[in-house]
């Protein structure tokens, strides 16, 4: 694990969201960062945190937080590593503006996802991305993106098999809860005692964002996988946690005990650099017959284990299985602070961050 | 449509459960059938219905029913025509006993849906399978069975489609509501916030009740269909209301157009013998991009029309669309009556029901 | 029962928002009322009504109101009666405008209840305070108002208890349903596994309105009943009911079973009347113990009636019980067309309306 | 702080249902106690803890408690302290057996609360009624009991207002989670989208539990507190966390910014023993508008705190205010494990179990 001297100050972009809020709720107690700055609208700015805030986590706003001053995001921030909280609206054009400042911009939104120079990474998946950041040229900075917080439990489930079996194939409904839309989000009254059979332009990420994920990095550009992928998205009376029924098709024959070991002994990059915020255990296989649920296995090692059960065979792909895993930490904040981890242990020294 | 001089006296066996409360509700103002005699487990034998029974549906107890004494199932019963909604521990050997002293049992139960001579029945989808109780042999009575409540309305979404362009494949992702478990079934503490990825036995339930449902009799025995289902089932926080996540593999290819025409056009002998519990239009197709939903569609047309929506290609089978139904209407009490009414509007006169 | 000849058009004002819906839900059947006008904000005028609103309730919407199209509040309108479904931001001024045009407003909004001419008006509680609109100087129109749906229910379980006993002090505890704070209102985040104990600006409301309902018009001015009244309001997540605990003290002692026969009793103008939406029973009482609940109880009679259980003395007060009243059907539009029927039959020749 | 030089084994009777649960995941870290033995039925004695439990907790079961076989109660148990959450049907003959044997009982259950030798205790309340025990004759052993989980909360409240001006009447409204009702507990047919407002004898502990709590020990008895207590409880669909709408009349007149300073003020034996259990904040006043809320506050300083907020005047006692408690840690497991840390940390020496 690597020593951090001093830690490391870092702004928060869109503090005030939701996704804002689970950030300041996981670096608040962070090893290597230290929350410096707070950015939001000019709405906010101006503001202490907790006049400008609506907070809905269920731990306390930290008291150090919520005396800070917001800021407008053209005043001129002093922290070199910045997390992106920022709606798609307006996430474009701010942060090719702060890394053409020279700030490194850990980004949640989906703005960058797909662009030829930007990783989006998933440090168990695909580490090696993370050079893709020297061919850019948005000015002395860089871009970093994660994942959609559906696609980041898939990815992580096919990982594995990907690697040891080839995967071909890949049919995935999701059971999505309320916390991935943001705040107000989904009104009660549309949602008690109902399902939502759509989320906007979710199909169309998770039937995509996997095989930048699964594909490779040649030094010059990102070569995707070959796979097909088919999604269907449902909004559920749930808090936190989605829960995604999968069936996979493999390249190369396998029996169940194999495919939950390749879950069972999949171990990457985070685990051995011992990231802060890396799983011990990535994968939790479950044999239970009803396992995994969202309340009872979404907050696994922080929120940032996957879970995964009921494999059985599918008569129509090859298999079948769910897997779930927190759309706010593993797929949206804590996912961002795992490559901020990555980015500093890796390149911190090169980057000039330690 | 036929005339009834006089209403039919009608028993329900297993009153007092869910699905038997279902009964009640629905046939309490029935323009054919009349409720007469009420049969449950021993231990409310002899009470009044209202003493024995714990009354969960939203609308009055009919005080008629109220006050009717509960039968033991060894009682001498004087329906001829008796609605099933035991439990599958004692259904198989109490509706065959009833069966054999002449009663024609209109169940509910699962244990005779794949008996060789039992029609497993949708008046929409296989009414000509009614046939087979000629030559059945319990004695002189029947027994009619109605398929599990995930399964109809899969099976409803499914005939237009196979009728036009033969349906190949089906990978099928449930969203089931609580009602389907009875009561109490499912506990607060396990679901609330929640979700269930797995309900007993259903899976194999749905992968091969549509074969039986989309196959033929033959005039001496059930020729299945052959097709390929993949089922995952999950229980969510809903109250009443199946939905289905469906993808489907046709033989012959089809535009999205037709297949909606096929839905939209669809209509079967309920339809044109005017059963009073048929729905009007069968298939309600959704244009909105986020219908059907549980509670705005589940009760259409009385909770036995069935809702789809959200047609698209899939990338891996042709199709994907959501497909929801009534679980404990359509799917259960509505449906068996359903099947009782063509029952009576077929065959009433030669059973001498009429 | 008055006979009407021939059907009455009205309007609607504030068409498209959750009341709205529900004023439209519930006329679209109405013997006496059809609708003619639909006026809504600028936003929405000029389109048709399926386009400019986001249809919430659980029936479909009529085809004939789909396709009218939505107007402006500054046209010219032709309905003598207009039922007002606004926000109390801009219901004042709108509403005393139409008023003066020789509108009849039916007003749900908060702003004029309390105006010294205007008649907040249960027409089961205080029919008389209809006169008052003779006192008003609106130009050749009138308003009149409905409570509060938190007040609705209460007053109309005291009202039976106020003229047998009277009523000194009410300490009332609410549960109160999401419909309640119309669309999107509460965010599913913050209600979902929660409680909110606080509605702005309720509590005052509840502890204020019931006075001027249970006192008298003396030709002059409302004279307000003289009784305490502690109000303690809060959110649940229940979708609609408003469910309220309460203690009451009495002026004369009475024993339980008279006060259960005040309320089996009751009845009133609308019920001798015959108006449409006036239940036939105003008050159900339940014996069972736990009863009344919102999702078995908030329909009954069509969402008019009130229902009342688990009397019982208070070791504080004289007695405590339960109310259950629909908040948007009683507690709103229905309560606001079940006073435009009191206002036909009562004065409808007077007002050259028949 | 004592010093605890070996961790005292301890043993949980009923250890399979929901409160056995949680006082494993309590005591399974617990600096002082090491669960030792676990005690349930018959039917699951002799197995291994996890295949007898249905765990329910949403933290993993710890290992070294899976693998331990459960004993029958009628085995011969090593530790000298047990904590009862035994069911009331059983706890009051097999509590005083096992202190008949000389176990010390630290009992959960209802069946002694009243006994004229056990103390009914909350440690920030009522330590010194902890004497008590000497004066008990069950043997060589004692019985300590906590309160009704809806008493915690409200006395915990109501005790610094208490000392200070003195509690003459309490109207109190619970609105209390699932959890409290064990497991399977509530159907989710019954709660969802619904509120039942009726807890079977839960009015009764509420209106009686308060007057010992708040009541004194003259060495030989148990004098009660001479107070008016009316409660008034209803079961709402929230997970865990009971929220209690209440007035109160005080004997001194007093203002509210008294009343504020008197909670925040409150500390009590817990807090300066550093008992490993007590909160360090024993009441938690919030001054936002709609505060506090069972999902936000519940977890306060590990669930042991409480939490209160809207205090403004009642227009028929003095004033009026919500609190807020974790019913199965602070109202039920955590609660007992409290009344544990205060006998050894004063009766230890003296018992014999230092």
């Amino acid at each position: 694990m690597i020593k951090i001297e001093k830690k490391i100050a870092v702004g928060i972009l869109g503090a005030t969201g939701s996704v804002g809020q689970k950030f300041i709720q996981l670096l608040s107690a962070h090893p290597w960062f230290e929350i410096n700055e707070l950015v939001a609208s000019d709405r906010s700015a101006g503001k202490k945190y907790n006049e400008a805030v609506n907070w809905v986590q269920d731990t306390a706003l930290p008291p150090a937080i919520a005396d800070k001053t917001v800021l407008d995001s053209k005043a001129s921030l002093k922290s070199r590593i910045l997390f992106s909280a920022l709606d798609a609206g307006i996430a474009e054009t701010i942060e090719k503006q702060l890394a053409a400042k020279g700030h490194i911009v850990i980004s949640n939104a989906r703005n960058h996802r797909f662009h030829p120079q930007v990783p989006l990474l998933i440090p168990e998946v695909n580490p090696d991305h993370l050079q893709a950041i020297f061919t850019q040229h948005f000015g002395d900075g860089h871009i970093i993106t994660n994942p959609n917080c559906s696609t980041t439990g898939l990815v992580l489930a096919l990982k594995p098999l990907h690697q040891r079996f080839g995967v071909r194939k890949v049919q995935v409904v999701t059971m999505q809860a309320l916390s991935g839309a943001g705040f107000p989000g989904v009104s009660s009254l549309q949602i008690m005692d109902n399902i939502i059979p759509h989320i906007k332009n979710e199909e169309a990420k998770m039937e995509t964002e996997p095989l930048k994920l699964l594909g490779s990095w040649n030094g010059q550009e990102f070569v995707h996988a070959s796979m097909l992928i088919s999604a269907s998205c449902n909004r559920v009376p749930v808090i936190d946690g989605h829960l995604e029924s999968v069936s996979v098709e493999l390249e190369k024959s396998a029996g169940a005990d194999e495919l939950i070991a390749a879950w069972e002994e999949f171990k990457a990059l985070p685990q051995s650099l011992q990231l802060p915020s890396a799983p011990r255990q990535v994968i939790h296989y479950f044999t239970e017959p009803d396992f995994p649920q969202p309340r009872l296995h979404r907050n696994l090692e922080g929120g940032m284990a996957v879970s995964v059960g009921r494999l059985r065979p599918c008569p129509i792909l090859d298999y079948k299985f769910h897997v779930l895993s927190h759309n706010t930490i593993r797929g949206a904040a804590g996912g961002a602070i795992l490559n901020a981890e990555l980015l500093l242990a890796q390149l911190g020294e090169k980057l000039g961050l330690l």
